[in-house]
Order: structure tokens, then C-alpha cells, then sequence
């Protein structure tokens, strides 16, 4: 048995303009895992005057809150600490004042960094936590400041810090707390002005994915998700909770399915942000990236972990923890993606990221086997859907784990899912399934010679008659999933010849 | 990232007398995990005539079954094979035809071994499986014959099999499939003829605790799972089982709630038997074991897993599985023992498995930060109550699994649960939330003195003022603590001195 040591500890402290947060992991075998989480509402940002002055109530808010923090980080090795201001405490003409006490009160120095670094450190979080490929654009939407990120893998190409925020926006646009149609107008307006030095640049540079980090955005999600709607943002979407919003006259009053008491006093002005830049710069959808700026943080000092392909890193770590035969899942994807190639590959899945899907499904299903045997499936389905996967949205997690879930037994249909159409989920499935019913014996050597056709929902199955007769188990097994297949009514056929 | 190499196979193959097995494990850091298990409900002990003689038919079900474990067998190292037959085969005069044609079927030589031989494994199966200490008495109803067996830790001290099983005694007692009540009195009394010659030698020896193994003992604990009942066999629900059973008149209209229809037929047969031996050894309570024949056979292969505690194995196993800080766990152990202590130990919480309770949720009760922060509390108790967790019995998983579900944050009141008393499982989940919180920086040396003292239900808890001054986070939880108890009504008081 391996010995169990204990990791080292990381600390990313995130003094923000509405929250200080606090992040502590622990290096995992290839992943990071969250050890606590300390967060306070301390809105410095609401404590800066016309003069850009911090007021002495503000800074106490802040220095209250260190105190805590201060407890937790004496047992972090100092070279594990980050500790980071942004906005406020670059704009406070008396930000100095502050920082000094904060010091004396940590222990560790505090940076205060500038706008593009934050956007560097965001895009960093972003592009490790987050899968896909092409060309990000970022959209993070802090308390006193907004970064603006356009980048490829984990290379930023332009990096931009607006200064604009929720805390901000509230106090400016709507410091009566009135939901009015022309508060909101307003604060749009300005948010589009603020954000139009730079339409030209990120016009040109382009983008293939848009995902939203920050309060702002993860709001957004709880309320989707709380409505039923699916995790993609789109205007539509935000104009609707704009005109929701607009029922309640007062911000006090302001009720949303899904948002928070602690989110709710700076959605307004953070939706209005949102919708700013959405209108600007023509984004048609965005989703929630997996971090930000803490994440960032923590990547920056954990050096093993830089510059990888996520999704692989992901599921390399996954199959390492649950200790599963990764040579024999690779087996299976390899099959798992020549049946689908049989098939017609895009001609009969057309959704780009399916083979993707397909190969991680096989890839992973055999980590419930660590809970146990009999019920397997549900093992892999509660493990992938609960685990935070680096490179996974939600909607694929959930699909992956309803995949999973049924490879193998008792088959039933998918329930309703975001990942793909429902026609491609079930496609899907049935390779999935039959990938792993043909590699049973756990050796690709042992896999028989196939062919496999697809006339749409009809699959054919081709195998040499001799190979049944020899391997009585496969067949039967063979048989038994025919049954399965076509009582769902999806037509499976297996001929012997 | 440690590199991720299959483990190898192990394959036991057991050809009952009521069915054939094949049980296919890895063995995984420490941890036998099962990869496949496909099980044939052969009969052959139904194919024996008045001379035991095997019939065509009877062999032929055998062979047709071992043809499809041939084809699973092929890819295990045959070092890891072991395929054993039991009663029918060591009684029937045919047996060598069977057993020539089924060697040549699987490629690799079956052993037929004595009774006394297939208990000795049946009690190596239950020793690395089951918990606990004292001297056990172990009851396996078989097929064709019952192995009786009493032994402490892995030593076996009396080893007996018996000429009846719940097939040889439905054909014996119930070849009419009638539920009359003379029909069990007939199999109750022969069944307590057989087992009458090791009466006077078993009782000398004496036990502390009875396990039982086999499909008889499994049935049963599925009808008291699904009839709401708690894990303990006693005779009281035997004797209701069995006038519930006499409520049908014939044995296929047999229908207790929870018993699946492949166990029906010989349930009535087992029943009897189990009854019987309940009666005549004056049996208290018995709980089903982890393992038997099959567990046995792999544990006898896997030597490396030879002698331990098993307890001690599994957590030590389960820590490394989840990757947790196995030496922070145990200084939360140590601290909960500590506080138990304090308390009073076994005069406040009486019952003798409390401590190594206590510590086993300490020790586990990071394992779902594995898969989430936030949501870490629901993971642990997914984990544990799902996975097959030697050395500990259903109940105690539960019991372990709903106190580490609510190891911190918000407290609510734990559902009935059959390990404890209410109030003794309360206490502990009391002690486990203080010694997580008081041991939250993750260094024992940052862990206030205290003095914690119990007056029943009133905890009060005092520590040194100045240290709480000098620690505002730990201070601020326990203040949080504080009040999360005792609005449960446990009055915890916090007292700075």
C-alpha cells in the first residue's frame, strides 16, 4: 500500500472591491482540491468618496476580516501564499493606509496589482479550469473594475481592465436603489461608453467561446439553473431578468427563482454591465468559466500543473484517484471511436465535441467500480456529476454521468440533456455500450473483427460466425444487448457470418 | 502524476450445489475491488438420484454454464485461477465424468475439496471481511452441505461441514412444494439430527458474536431490509418468516415482501435449516458476512493482504483511495478520543464500540472533499454507505456515514440508525464536530488546551481566554458552534477563562 502523506497547502487571498475571499488547496496527485473557503462581503469599494478617499469604516471592514484570515494562513509556507488587491486599493488616494496595517495584520505582503496583470492572472484561472478550443473571450465583472480577456490555450492576446464594476455601478447609476427603466438605461449606457475604447481591437482579434467569470455571471447561473433553463447566457436570457427585475420597484424588494440575499444588491448593476458589453461587442452566448483571479493565483504557484491539455489532465487524475485500469479505458475509446468512425463520424453525429464526449465516457467509466460492483453505474454517475472536472461544462458533466451511468445492464433512456441533441446522445450511448460489451474480455486482442453500419436509428452488426461459436459469453452477452437496444426502440441487429 | 498500471486478475470459481460462481477482482492499493461476477443457478445438487448418481441433464446445465466461464477465464494469469467444487461433487459416484469433461471445458484443473477444507476457506472469506473481535461462530447453508465453523481472528479452532443444504433439503422435505407445517417441522427436526453430533463441542468452545454466509443468510437480510427491519437475525423474525412462508400453501405462490424470485425456491429449505441450528446451538443474533467460499479463495490468493486488522486496512485504504491527509485525520482522532475521554468515555457514551467509532468517522471524514468542497459532508456519506467497507457491518456504515455527512457547517438531527442508541449516536456526533472545528488549522500544535466536560446532555467547553483573543476565526466558529447545538437542544456552553 502506498504511503499517505499530506500535501502541501496553498493559500490565494483576493482583496476585492465587493469581497475578500479567501482560497486554501492542497496539490492532489494532478489536481487541485479545495480545502476551505473563507469569503466576507466587505464592499470596500463602497467606502471610497468623490476624492477617491477610502473611509476609516470601509478599512476596518477590511482589517476585521484579515484578522480571520490571518489565523488560518500561519500554518501555509510563506512561499504558498499569494496574497492580491485590485481595483480599490489601486484607485484609494489613501490605499497606503491601509495596506500598511493589512501587513502587520497577515504577516505577508500584500500586491497590489495593476488592471492588466488581474485580467493575466484571470485569463489564467480561466484557461485552467476551463476545456475547448479556439479562441476565448473573457468576461469577468468585479466590484470596481471589469477585465476583458481575448486568448488561445493558455496565451493571452489582449488583456484589458475597465473601470467599471458591480460595487460601482451601484453607487453611481443606482444610488437611489430604484429599479427604474431609466436607472438601468443608464448604467448601460455608461458600461458601453466605458467599454468602447477597445470594440475595434477585440473586434479584429475575434473570438470562437465567450465565458463570464465573477458574482455577476455565477448569479446568472444559479438563477438558470433554479428556472430550468440551461447554463448558456444569452441576451435574450439577460433582457428577460432586466424586465424581472424592473417588477420590483425597490431594490430591497427585488425577488428573482434562484438569486441569493448575498448576490441580489449588486445584481442589478452587474446585470446592466453584462448586457453592456453583450450589446457591444455582438456576444451571442457565454458560459460560467470553472475559475478566475484565485484560480489564477493558485496555478501561478503550483508549476507542475501549468500549460497542459485540460481535459486530458482532467481525466488522467480522475482515472488516477479512482485507481481504474487506464490502459484497458483507453482501450475502450480507441474502440468506442472506431465504431463511431464505422458509423459515419460526423455524418451521423455532427456535433464537433461528440467523439470527444464519447472517448472521456469510455475513458471513465469503470470509476464507480471503487464504490462498488452491483451498482457501478450509479457510482460514475454521482462521481462525475458531483466532481468538479477542469475542461467540463456542467452540461457535459451531467451527460457524461447519464452515459456512464448506463454502460453496461439494464438499459433506459437518457434524460432531457444540454450536451448534445437528443438524437446524438443516444447514438452515442449505444457505442458506448457496445465498445464496452466487445472489449469485456478486457484485451483488445481478444476483441473480435467487426463491422458496423448505421442507417440512421438502424445499427448492424457484423461478426465472424466461428468467433460466437468460440466465445459463448460474448455472444450471449451480444444477444442479450440486441434485446436491450431494440426494445428501447433502437434497432440493433447482429449478424453472424 | 503517479502512472495509472492495471493491477492484475484474480478469478475464484465455486461450483455450488445450488449455483456456480465465478468472482473476477483486482486487487487495487491495499483493497480488493470487484471487476465482474457472473453467477449460473445450476442445480446440480437437484440432479442427484437415491444412488448419487449425477444425472445427463444436471451435468449438462454444468458444462453449458462453464463453457461461458471458459471464455472470461482466458485472460488471467492462471496463478490467479481457483475453481474448487464442493458437496454435490464430492458425493456424486459419477463425478469424475463431470469433472474430466468440465477441466477440458475451462483449460484448468477444478479441485473438489473436503468439507472440512471448504469451511477453513468459507472462514478465511468471513475473517477479511467482517469486523469485530471476540470468537465467532460462522454459519454457511450451502447447496448440499452446512460448514459450521468457530474461530477468533484468523485462526480457526472447529471446523465441521454438514451433509444438508437448503437444495438436498427441499427435495428432501418439500419434494410435494408444499408450506405445511409438518413439512418444516420434518426439515427443522432432521436438520437438528445432522447438526446434534457437534453440539456438545461447539457450545464448549462458545462464541461471542455468529455471522452468516451464503444466499439463505442474504435473502434474509434482503426481506428485513425491505420489510423496514434492522440488520440483526434473531429467531423471533425467523420463526415470523416461517409462518408468513406456511401462509402460502404451495412453494410457487410463495410471496414475502423483499424476497427476489431467483432465492424463493430453496428459501423455505435454508429457512429450516437456519431455524434449526438457531434452536439447537441457542443462537441470540446472527449478521450477515462480508465474504465467504469465493472471498476466501481470493484472500488465500492475494497473500499480500494476509493478516491485518482489518479495520485498520480498510480506512487505511479508503484514506489512500480519496487521497486524504491521513496524518491530519488521525490527529482529529486523536482529538475526538480525547474529548471522549473528558467526558466521561464509556460511562457517558457505554457502549464498547463507541471509541473505535468515533475514530473511524474522524479518520474518513475528509474522503468527499474528493469530489466537492462545498457539498463534502453529502459525498462522505454517498462514499461510505455505499462502498463495501470490510470490517464494518451496514448498520455501522450508515451510522459512520450520517455523522461524517454532518462533520461541520449546519447541524441537523440524525435519522434512527441500529449502531448506537440515539443518544450515544448524538454524543459522538457532538465530539466529532468539536474536534473537526478545534483541530481546523490542520496542526496539533495549533489546538487550544481545553477542558470539555458532559452532564448528560450539557457540554461545556472551556478555554483559555487570551488564546481565543489571539485566534478570532476559531473563536467566531465555536461561537457559531455554540449556538448550532444547542438550538438542537444539546446545550453546548463555550466558557474563556
Amino acid at each position: 500500500m502506498s504511503q499517505v502523506v499530506p500535501s502541501p497547502l496553498y493559500a490565494a487571498i483576493d482583496l476585492g472591491s465587493n469581497s475578500f475571499h479567501m482560497l486554501i488547496v492542497r496539490h492532489v496527485n494532478g489536481s487541485v482540491q479545495t480545502m476551505a473557503k473563507i469569503k466576507r462581503k466587505v464592499r470596500l469599494a463602497a467606502g471610497l468618496d468623490e476624492q477617491n478617499t477610502l473611509s476609516e469604516e470601509a478599512m476596518q471592514r477590511g482589517w476585521d476580516c484579515l484578522c480571520l484570515f490571518a489565523e488560518r494562513l500561519q500554518d501555509i509556507p510563506e512561499e504558498n501564499i499569494r496574497i492580491v488587491g485590485t481595483a480599490t486599493l489601486r484607485t484609494a488616494t489613501n490605499a497606503s493606509v491601509f495596506i500598511q496595517k493589512a501587513n502587520q495584520i497577515l504577516g505577508y505582503p500584500i500586491e497590489v496589482i495593476p488592471g492588466t496583470d488581474e485580467a493575466a492572472i484571470i485569463y489564467k484561472g480561466v484557461a485552467h479550469t476551463s476545456g475547448g478550443s479556439g479562441r476565448r473571450l473573457v468576461v469577468d465583472i468585479g466590484g470596481a473594475s471589469t477585465e476583458l480577456i481575448i486568448g488561445e490555450g493558455f496565451e493571452a492576446n489582449a488583456l484589458t481592465s475597465l473601470k467599471m464594476g458591480c460595487v460601482t455601478w451601484l453607487e453611481k447609476h443606482f444610488r437611489d436603489r430604484q429599479l427604474t427603466a431609466s436607472n438601468f438605461i443608464q448604467a448601460i449606457e455608461d458600461a458601453k461608453a466605458v467599454t468602447q475604447p477597445v470594440l475595434q481591437q477585440y473586434q479584429q482579434l475575434g473570438w470562437d467561446v465567450c465565458v463570464g467569470a465573477s458574482g455577476t455571471v455565477q448569479a446568472l447561473q444559479e438563477i438558470m439553473l433554479a428556472q430550468g433553463m440551461d447554463e448558456v447566457i444569452t441576451l435574450a436570457k439577460l433582457k428577460r431578468l432586466q424586465t424581472q427585475a424592473m417588477q420590483a420597484n425597490h431594490l430591497e424588494e427585488l425577488e428573482i427563482e434562484g438569486l441569493t440575499l448575498e448576490r441580489a444588491l449588486v445584481f442589478p448593476s452587474g446585470l446592466s454591465i453584462l448586457i453592456a458589453i453583450f450589446e457591444l461587442l455582438g456576444i451571442e452566448s457565454m458560459t460560467l468559466a470553472g475559475g478566475a483571479l484565485r484560480e489564477g493565483l493558485v496555478y501561478e504557484m503550483i508549476t507542475e500543473l501549468r500549460q497542459d491539455n485540460i481535459r486530458e489532465r482532467t481525466i488522467k487524475s480522475i482515472q488516477s484517484r479512482y485507481q481504474i485500469d487506464a490502459i484497458y479505458a483507453r482501450e475502450v475509446a480507441n474502440l468506442a471511436s472506431h465504431l463511431l468512425q464505422q458509423c459515419g463520424g460526423s455524418e451521423w453525429i455532427p456535433e464537433p465535441q461528440s467523439g470527444m464526449l464519447l472517448r472521456t465516457a469510455a475513458q471513465l467509466h469503470e470509476i464507480g467500480l471503487s464504490i462498488d460492483f452491483k451498482t457501478g453505474g450509479q457510482h460514475n454517475a454521482y462521481l462525475i456529476q458531483h466532481s468538479d472536472l477542469p475542461g467540463f461544462t456542467r452540461a457535459q458533466r451531467f451527460y457524461l454521468g447519464e452515459l456512464t451511468r448506463r454502460y453496461r445492464d439494464t438499459l433506459t433512456s437518457l434524460p432531457e440533456q444540454h450536451a448534445l441533441s437528443g438524437t446524438s446522445g443516444k447514438r452515442l450511448l449505444r457505442l458506448l455500450r457496445l465498445a464496452v460489451l466487445l472489449s469485456h474480455r478486457r484485451d483488445k486482442q481478444l476483441v473480435p473483427e467487426f463491422i458496423v453500419t448505421a442507417d440512421e436509428e438502424n445499427l448492424t452488426l457484423t461478426i465472424d460466425q466461428q468467433w460466437l461459436a468460440n466465445n459463448p459469453l460474448t455472444k450471449a452477452e451480444l444477444e442479450i444487448e440486441v434485446h436491450r437496444q431494440t426494445d428501447m426502440g433502437w434497432p440493433l441487429k447482429l449478424i453472424e457470418k
